[in-house]
């Protein structure tokens, strides 16, 4: 079977293509769900008669009225099925996670515990396997869902902070129970281990386990118990978390919200192509080793928020374990994958390659670079060594194609379990302690949030188990969006060699994934960075449904989404190239930063449509170039 | 109209009365969307042509064979609908919000922003109003949805953080900036004034918004720029937070988040109704003051997870006015209403009381206790009180009836906004600043989370709309879950003054709401709390499902769910009381608590049922007490 076959029947399509079936898929969960209802100690009967139902008319005549008004509110949300919509990180959802929440909500489950969600929990576990089998993690892993990325990256980050005194925990711990000192490794999973080791020890020893815990407790090092500042005070070293300039706002939030402060995130520089440059990585370690700096973790971000780009993880790790070699201390290095580290189906077993560029455009015959293409391309490099990441940050309502809410976090190691446990670490399983009892149910006590939806598991799980995270299932779509965006961006670099102009796109930079910024300028006469920001928020706002636009939804031919690339978030390193080829200074930069149309191609329909005669990206370039001439023409 | 029959049509039913109607309605919802669908440029023509629909045969049999698969997997869920099962905080869902949900799931709306959902972000803030006006507070409040009570409660905390040192940053900034000194008082909603009016007294005098932020950064308190150690080290006093020992576990989680420390956290002891101490929390506010504690909140349960208690947060407030008349510092009162927040309809204009007790029962005529009937009791003047807490949360996925998730957090003062702001507080709006375009679209920056549904506002918004949130709509409701909770108290005690039984059922405690805690013992022999434990672990396993368990749910007659009154948690004020009704000395408490059953009365359909001769309350305790006799002869 083609990819593009397969494809077809993922999603509802464009124009409802496949709702037909669909329709009756739900209708006969809906059924089934109100059968069960009934079967369900028939003999109990009906509660509500022919009388009392004839009764709640006045209350469902209001309700059919209502529910006219959202129906009728929501029509003015953003098409984002549709492949004129290329703004933000959301398209189609495909067809099994719908039916997977929606069957699911029905029963609501609540997915804090085994008690609340027999199968759900189960389902989760099952989802987030295949989650970490994508990733790389074998067995001894541990992942669930959350709420969305920025919760699973800010548990991360919790986890890290904990584990970075962990050592010191340990040495705690032994000389308190009389335990022989052990050496360990400078790897966030060997303190894990010797974590664990202490617990297995003490056993051994005859040591009771009450007092294994006091021990614990009694570290001057246990953050849990003590906090940060008890902890940071006794040896006045400042924690740090180094992320890439391109990481998203809610690494400055976790930094907050867990009390380090915003001042302990330390930016790593990325290149033109916004991917960290891992020798100013190296010279900041250095530094922090100078200034006696705690690491608790290092970022590397796999699909950058505005630019897609993915940071080379390969050589990230590669650092690591030579800094390791030369006896400087190791760091917890996390994943923030939550909009890209579906990217990683493509190059699992089952890679077909990204196939034949797809050049056929109303411009003519071009041959598209492919960069992703290459298995020793550096995107692939990186994507193919997650599984050596500590932990891995990964969105199923991204490029997971699944609906809101569902975020996943997976830990290398499930060794991190008795450290987020909100009860003793390592309780005895056969204790008479009843608190275990009332705690021992499912995931609720390892993880940040509370009750959350098990529908949210079905719909992850019921997607992932028959679209395979693979090449030969969901990395065929991955690739058509890698693709797509490769074909934009060359025909907003073509579109002027072949037709007469007065303007240019600029691209940010080559496409890292499947996301694209650019900012027009005028072909010719020199402008002011601020006349060129000017220019392209005008064809924005072109491309956009504002809050007191007059213009509808069903006018808008395309969406576009903007960002701003910011000389607080983006160094030189970064900006200098982009800034050259829009021919703009340094220092008109550092006032007030550039103005960027950003397009994201997520949507599934593109290549089909092509196949049909309808050419959207094109289409949507000719727009772009149409509405900047326009809009440049005034000041020109 | 009647209560009853207003109730009716608000849920499916527990055989799915109301289903054929539903089913409709939702199949003109997926009607309508995909209509939708095909009428956005229906000129685009189709993209999937019959031959490519038919082409995704395979898949669509393999799409049904596992969603088969995923509803048989679903049948092993509880019947949360059906009135036999008394266990956990669920029950139906109303059917608006299950509407309200699958209807904008269909859109799949982003409420991070207004540009990814610009309906659903509107509804969401509609709906936190209308929760809002419930909770007492009025239009300079401000609220949002999050994904449940855990992260609405690590909000209320984190912002209460940083409102604790908020007037030592107003008096730095004010030194910085060269601005008078202003005495700001006591209160939490001062110290947000004192912050907004720096900003204002800095523009009247043309100071520069940069340097009034710089001043903000560089004051030694500002908490999100430092970090808890810096600012904790430079006072070297101790910050705590004090909650009741009915407290949920998941504060103890939020203290370990946010870098305080478990030992932050001060219990306060409770009564023998688990409501919490006030003279004991005068007490405590007093030891932290001579060792100089900072407290950064003092938090009210209304409706303690185990026992549905409700802390007298009218007297909270009384000994806040009178310490802070006496010259103490004020502090930030916070309300966990997570489960019981929704208990305030009852009190609202459209009061009718609890009516007439409803009192026929299998036992003969019994006049039941209601103990919420009245205006004067305290639970009632604690919740009409709610409006003057400074942070309230509330889960619509408990009380609310409305599917996960949907936890609500709200503030009494808006001022709070800035503060939690991801990028400069008060923000000049006609700031030429490019990032401030980039962050200036909707919720996202003042919130802990980041993506969310937009279903899940969408659910709340219509769910609320239709039935009121007062005693005319949703307190109807409410009102009855506390009716059936008294009479299956009442039911419970009276059963062996009616009937011959070995065994006597003992309430923890009269019902603070709708939730119901016992334990049964032997009638007349002295039994270790061992033993009576013991019994009670295996009455337990006869009312639910275990994992490892041969019986299915369909042959399981009633649900009921447990917990444990455990000397960790709660101090003998709590539970004397109850240990000499059990017969069990303090000394083997402290050893090993009590392992209880607990009945959760949410459901909506006791007291029609018993309308038509189907006695639930009545045969779970005939139930109860048989089993409890079985298990209990052997050991007699």
């Amino acid at each position: 079977m083609s990819s593009k076959e397969e494809l077809s029947s993922w999603f509802a399509g464009p124009k409802a293509e496949n709702a037909e079936w669909f329709e009756r898929v739900l209708q006969r969960i809906v059924q089934d769900y109100y059968a069960w209802r009934r079967n369900y100690f028939p003999e109990d009967g009906v509660v509500l008669d022919s009388e009392a139902r004839r009764s709640g008319e006045p209350f469902r005549d209001r309700f059919e009225d209502r529910l006219m008004e959202l129906l009728g509110r929501l029509k003015a949300d953003f098409p984002f099925q549709s492949p004129r919509y290329a703004a933000h990180m959301v398209a189609e959802q495909s067809l099994p996670s719908i039916a997977g929440y929606f069957a699911t909500m029905l029963y609501n489950p609540n997915n804090v515990s085994r008690e609340a969600a027999p199968v759900t929990v189960r389902l989760e576990l099952e989802a987030c396997r295949l989650i970490g089998d994508m990733v790389g993690f074998d067995e001894s892993g541990w992942g669930h869902l959350t709420g969305g990325g920025t919760i699973a990256n800010f548990e991360a980050l919790w986890v890290a902070r904990t584990v970075c005194y962990l050592a010191d925990v340990v040495g705690d711990m032994r000389r308190a129970l009389g335990l022989p000192e052990v050496v360990s490794g400078g790897w966030p999973t060997d303190r894990l281990t010797a974590f664990a080791g202490v617990f297995e020890d003490a056993q051994c020893k005859g040591i009771p386990f009450e007092r294994v815990l006091q021990a614990y407790h009694d570290s001057s090092y246990c953050i849990v118990e003590h906090g940060l500042a008890r902890v940071i005070g006794i040896e006045d070293r400042e924690p740090v978390v180094l992320v890439p300039e391109s990481h998203h706002y809610c690494f400055d939030k976790a930094l907050d919200v867990l009390g380090l402060g915003r001042r302990a995130l330390v930016p790593v520089a990325v290149d033109a192509d916004f991917r960290m440059d891992v020798k100013d990585l190296d010279r900041q370690l250095d530094d922090i080793a100078q200034r006696s700096g705690r690491v608790v973790a290092v970022v590397a971000v796999v699909g950058s928020t505005e630019e897609g780009a993915i940071d080379p993880l390969d050589e990230m790790l590669d650092l690591r374990a030579r800094r390791i070699a030369k006896g400087e201390p190791g760091f917890w290095l996390h994943v923030d994958g939550a909009y890209g580290g579906y990217l990683r189906t493509m190059t699992r077993p089952g890679r077909v390659g990204l196939g034949e560029p797809h050049t056929r455009t109303r411009l003519g015959e071009e041959v598209l670079t492919l960069p992703l293409d290459l298995p020793e391309h550096g995107a692939c490099r990186a994507l193919e060594r997650m599984g050596e990441a500590d932990s891995v940050v990964i969105d199923p309502h991204k490029l997971g194609y699944i609906p809101y809410p569902a975020g996943a976090i997976c830990f290398r190691s499930n060794l991190v379990k008795p450290l987020l446990r909100q009860e003793a670490p390592y309780l005895e399983e056969q204790t008479a302690d009843p608190d275990a009892e009332k705690r021992s149910q499912g995931i609720g006590m390892y993880i940040m949030e509370g009750s959350k939806p098990g529908a949210a598991a079905a719909a992850v799980w019921l997607s992932h188990v028959l679209i395979p995270l693979d090449g030969t299932g969901h990395g065929i779509l991955i690739r058509q969006t890698i693709r797509n965006a490769c074909e934009f961006h060359s025909l907003l670099v073509q579109y002027p060699k072949h037709m007469s102009t007065s303007v240019v796109a600029v691209p940010l930079c080559s496409p890292g994934s499947n996301i694209v910024c650019y900012a027009f300028k005028p072909a010719k006469s020199a402008t002011s960075l601020s006349e060129i920001n000017a220019l392209n928020r005008r064809i924005y706002d072109r491309f956009t449904i504002g809050e007191t636009s007059e213009r509808r939804v069903y006018d808008q031919k395309f969406f576009v989404s903007r960002t701003v690339l910011s000389p607080r978030q983006y160094g030189l390193s970064a900006a200098r190239r982009f800034l050259e080829e829009l021919g703009v200074t340094e220092e008109a930069y550092e006032q007030q930063g550039v103005f960027l149309l950003r397009t994201v191609l997520m949507n599934p329909w593109y290549e089909q449509a092509k196949d049909r005669g309808a050419y959207f990206l094109s289409e949507l370039t000719e727009e772009l170039y149409r509405c900047a001439e326009e809009e440049a023409s005034p000041s020109i």
